[in-house]
């Protein structure tokens, strides 16, 4: 991994992948008690910076290859963003998904264009059913996170900040990025290691969730204790992944971790303030940047909302609770 | 009026005014039946176009009489433009308010930095009260949309789509603009017709609300029969501009008009397929696009999202009707 891929990423993306814009509000910097940017990810194709990844990791192929067709295990943003850049190149796309996932997220995925294959996972392995579509038709997996072509895609959002920061005047800040197995965080701390040196790019997870953080801390890769039972389902992985985190340990400063109610709160923020609709995973930054303003030193903070797709019930709860902070 | 004010506008908002991208679903353009672009200046400063009018009519002024203050009556989007553009240009601004406008409105344009005056609307005329207050200060008012700088400012959305549109290669669309005083439609259809003569620019209004619509239709300016009782209240005004009407009259395509319930399932599409906040009055253009397939005739149609600065309840309501329409 290197800036030469992000930047060839980016080559391939231009025209396609949107540059989001980079937001403030003058009411965010109050409650944050310094300048607030946030680089709003949800307004990428698919709804979330997954799209990036997914399309350098096409693009990134040879033409027979592709061709022949890609797979990928997600029942969430990566297999959106798989099944719409597959999609755009006209490759066959096979996601595969456990029986009990979301009618919704099943549904989008199909319409985007990709096959959807059913897996019961009580009593199936996904590897062995992956494996096993995956030579008979010969199709290639595409990881959500461990996969360098994929990590190079999602650093172009690293490459816009560095860019997007020097427009706005910004020397020195801390980039909170939501953060689940490291691709994104990886990415982004690669692209302004090169490009925007007072840039520190630092990891935000859910409480206890903070797998990253904690294998920083220790040195060593560190796994979670449980995987369920987050409103944050985007950013909970296993572990960090065994390309990202040596990344994330020689660029990254300290992790930072935020609880599932201030997610929300984050989420109705970004509403009142932004006009952008977050994912509660999506907005662990920005929750960091407005309530966990001790631990972070410069006068500005610029962070990422990763994702937006979020059911309108659990948008309704966050508006509910927290929709009247202003 | 004339393109060259436009373009002098948009000079001076360099480095300010935020440029929106262009957004797009496969999910929409399938409801749509052709594709649809989305312009979201619900993520412009202050969560509407009107940053922009009101950004150009500020940094067009004599820097005395600008240093001297200025006025508006509005209790909407046009009073945390002005509030917002008058801050940064370090210039005093007074926003005069009917008392009974929502505290939330009166708290964002005080917090912006205005001074907020209220007025009684059933025993006090805000006309003598405004022309007191600018006399004795010094002030100057800048009217909400008939009036050339703020057209100036609003055009700039126009050479932006103009130039995205090109770069999506879109050579011919109808471009729809929610539209209430026709400050926005004005601007954008000078702009257009300069930079992008493919481009037919129509206003879209609330049913019962449709002045612009009918004026078009008559040739002369309409009046609404009522002012209240629309969810679109950003853009219910008592009739077309003196200024704004010609050049809608010389430049757009027919009106369009929904419902208000039609306007609540474009602000929940807008939330599931483009994460943008989008107020009602604000989504009539992207209902219009949407519902109104029979009476657009191009294969892509551009919408304008003008405005984000909607409250919880009414955004919760919108997904409570129309939320699950996947």
């Amino acid at each position: 991994m290197n800036i030469d891929m992000i930047r060839a990423a980016a080559d391939r993306a231009a025209g396609v992948i949107r540059r989001t814009p980079l937001l403030s509000s003058p009411f965010l910097d109050d409650i944050a008690g310094r300048r607030v940017f946030v680089k709003p990810e949800c307004l990428q194709h698919t709804g979330s910076f997954k799209a990036r990844g997914a399309w350098s990791a096409l693009s990134a192929m040879e033409p027979e290859v592709r061709k022949a067709g890609v797979m990928a295990y997600s029942s969430g943003n990566h297999a959106q963003g798989m099944a719409w850049a597959a999609a755009q190149h006209g490759a066959p796309c096979v996601i595969l998904m456990p029986s009990d996932a979301p009618a919704l997220k099943r549904a989008n995925t199909a319409a985007l264009g990709a096959e959807v294959v059913l897996y019961d996972r009580t009593t199936e392995s996904r590897e062995e059913i992956g494996a096993a579509i995956a030579n008979e038709r010969g199709l290639t997996l595409v990881k959500p996170y461990d996969e360098p072509q994929v990590i190079a895609g999602q650093g172009t959002v690293g490459l816009e900040i560095a860019e997007q920061a020097r427009e706005a005047g910004i020397d020195h800040a801390d980039v909170l990025v939501c953060c689940g197995g490291g691709g994104l965080t990886s990415g982004i701390a690669l692209a302004v290691e090169a490009e925007a040196p007072g840039l520190r790019v630092r990891p935000v997870e859910p409480e206890g969730f903070d797998d990253v953080a904690r294998s920083q801390a220790s040195g060593t890769i560190q796994r979670n204790a449980q995987m369920g039972g987050s409103i944050c389902d985007a950013i909970v992985t296993p572990q960090p992944g065994d390309l990202t985190f040596p990344i994330i340990q020689r660029l990254c400063g300290p992790g930072l971790a935020v609880t599932d109610d201030e997610a929300l709160y984050a989420v109705a923020q970004a509403f009142l303030r932004l006009k952008v609709v977050a994912e509660p995973g999506g907005a662990v930054a920005l929750a960091a940047a407005l309530l966990r303003k001790d631990q972070i030193e410069d006068e500005a903070v610029i962070c990422t909302i990763s994702g937006g797709n979020v059911d309108p019930a659990m948008f309704t709860e966050a508006l509910a609770r927290h929709g009247d902070k202003t």
